[in-house]
């Protein structure tokens, strides 16, 4: 039996909750979690946000464990080997997206917590697909958030092939946007950290960028028209995109990963004339995923976290619900 | 003194018009005018739909000319030789953008018709950076409509790097559509035309579609989810977006050169999940104009015409107004 914390219902307490699993899939592998982030999208799943849910729902995506079991046709993860599990734990594996390294497209995948469970818990399964070895010199307490909003805004270094001499924007300093100042200063771009908290400047300094903006301060923004190569939105909340999309230069490219709900409205003379446009994409695909630990592992890169133990998940869920975590929460497995 | 045609007031009827170009610049050539083609922007400028119109507007931006005149530092062009020029007159030549070769996105280039005169006239200037001599093999009286409709849906191809293997679809089947689909079409594509004239059905399969689908068919349009690499929209109407969005497939780009007035609104979730991006683009560099004259030229595209004497310009404008030509009116030089 797996040992978990779930939910009965949308909103609901975290409570323990014991499944069996059932046989392990040839092509899968049982982790016990040594550690496991909070990420935004556990809330959105607990609270039913994206009506998908399915209940008793266990959160947790953001996992790093120790390879306890591996299917028939696992060869390539060591029992005992440290690996990390993202928000995808299948893809199809036939599919043109997954034919083609881009398994994270997938569109017949499997989310690790929707409709199975995920990490908050002693053991959890994925495919070993998704089950990412973690490189020497990452430090696994707090690797987990890489996972998932780690990948998330690595991802767009990649996909949108930001060059090391452009300008980058990252709207919303916390749990991914921290880590993409991180990723944007290692890259060698020039970058903009835009936070609509003040008491952050200092921090989005520290974590590499050379300038900070107000988030909602449109007369700043007015004020760098023309001169962002890309600009990543991590926030899940409205802005004015139009002023965005003014402050890109020619060929630039607003990139949201944020599950943001009100649709994003843009003219589109605003794109025509400088060839703009307006983006978006999900973690990862695991290739990708490897490239970023190593990224990591070379430049020190490591999400800023506070650690609750396993026992107190509601407490650490709250925690990130109130807004004031710096910058990721992480469940310790205990004893 | 150059004779040409122009309103005096917004919306107001074209009438002769003489004016006094004064010395021609260095950089500059000075065209007589064989054929002119009319644009829709020509109706937008005339009726000042876009605020920066100035009066007397002379309009008229797809021009056939020859160089009647150099200025002295033109040395590339030579006096008789047919040329064509488009929305574009001049660029700085100094910007990030003109260095790059990306004088389409020069922030301060010139545009023939905004603030200064259009082909509507006997002679038109323009720096000689965008004269572009026609090729062998294309017919000067159809290939003005080629100069900024035509350059203006075969950009996409190279800016969006359009393979061979990709499906395309072009919405929307008047006078750049239909020189899009032919575009598509040689360039090796699956091509889906999107009209919401039935009656166009026939014509667009013989301009280079594979498929017909009606642009406000919500369920034709469902049924083709994840299906499409690149939508490239030409209309000036909204349409049902978000739709246009599930039928990329991942990776897809829905693509707008239509100056469409009512923002374009996506909900982000709609981008993440399959990697997928909104843009927008002008008409081509000259280095791309030259290449779309060159594939012309080799597979046999071009405009589909109704011909105007130049003294019948109220009646081409009013042509053009009714959406009833096909696909492109040009007015031809008289004497």
């Amino acid at each position: 039996m797996i040992h978990a914390y779930a939910a009965q219902a949308p909103g609901g307490k975290l409570t323990p909750f014991e499944y069996d699993p059932g046989p392990l899939g040839p092509d899968e592998v049982e982790l016990q979690v040594s550690h496991c982030g909070v990420c935004h999208s556990d809330l959105s799943m607990l609270d039913d946000e994206w009506r998908q849910s399915a209940y008793p729902l266990v959160p947790g995506h953001e996992v790093i464990g120790l390879v306890r079991a591996r299917g028939e046709r696992v060869e390539h993860l060591s029992l005992g080997q440290t690996v990390g599990l993202g928000w995808m734990s299948a893809s199809c594996m036939t599919c043109p997206q997954c034919m083609a390294g881009d398994h994270n497209l997938c569109q017949r995948s499997e989310a690790t917590i929707v409709r199975r469970h995920g990490g908050f818990a002693d053991r959890v399964r994925c495919s070993a697909t998704w089950a990412l070895p973690l490189p020497e010199g990452l430090d696994a307490a707090d690797a987990g958030p890489l996972f998932c909003g780690g990948s998330t805004v690595f991802n767009p270094f990649l996909e949108l092939d930001i060059k090391p001499t452009d300008h980058v924007g990252v709207v919303g300093i916390g749990g991914l946007g921290h880590l993409a100042l991180q990723f944007a200063n290692k890259w060698g771009c020039e970058v903009t950290a835009f936070t609509s908290s003040e008491d952050k400047r200092d921090e989005a300094i520290a974590l590499g960028a050379h300038h900070v903006v107000g988030s909602r301060d449109v007369g700043a923004l007015k004020a760098r028209a023309g001169t962002f190569d890309v600009i990543l939105s991590t926030v899940n909340v409205s802005l004015d995109w139009p002023s965005y999309v003014l402050a890109l230069r020619p060929r630039g490219r607003l990139h949201s990963v944020g599950a943001v709900d009100a649709p994003i409205a843009i003219p589109a003379f605003r794109l025509i004339g400088g060839q703009k446009s307006l983006s978006g994409s999900p973690v990862g695909s695991p290739e990708t995923v490897r490239k970023m630990l190593e990224f990591c592992a070379r430049h020190g890169i490591a999400a800023r976290t506070e650690h609750f133990p396993m026992r107190r998940v509601n407490d650490a869920m709250e925690r990130l619900r109130s807004g004031e975590a710096r910058y990721r929460v992480v469940l310790d497995a205990e004893g």
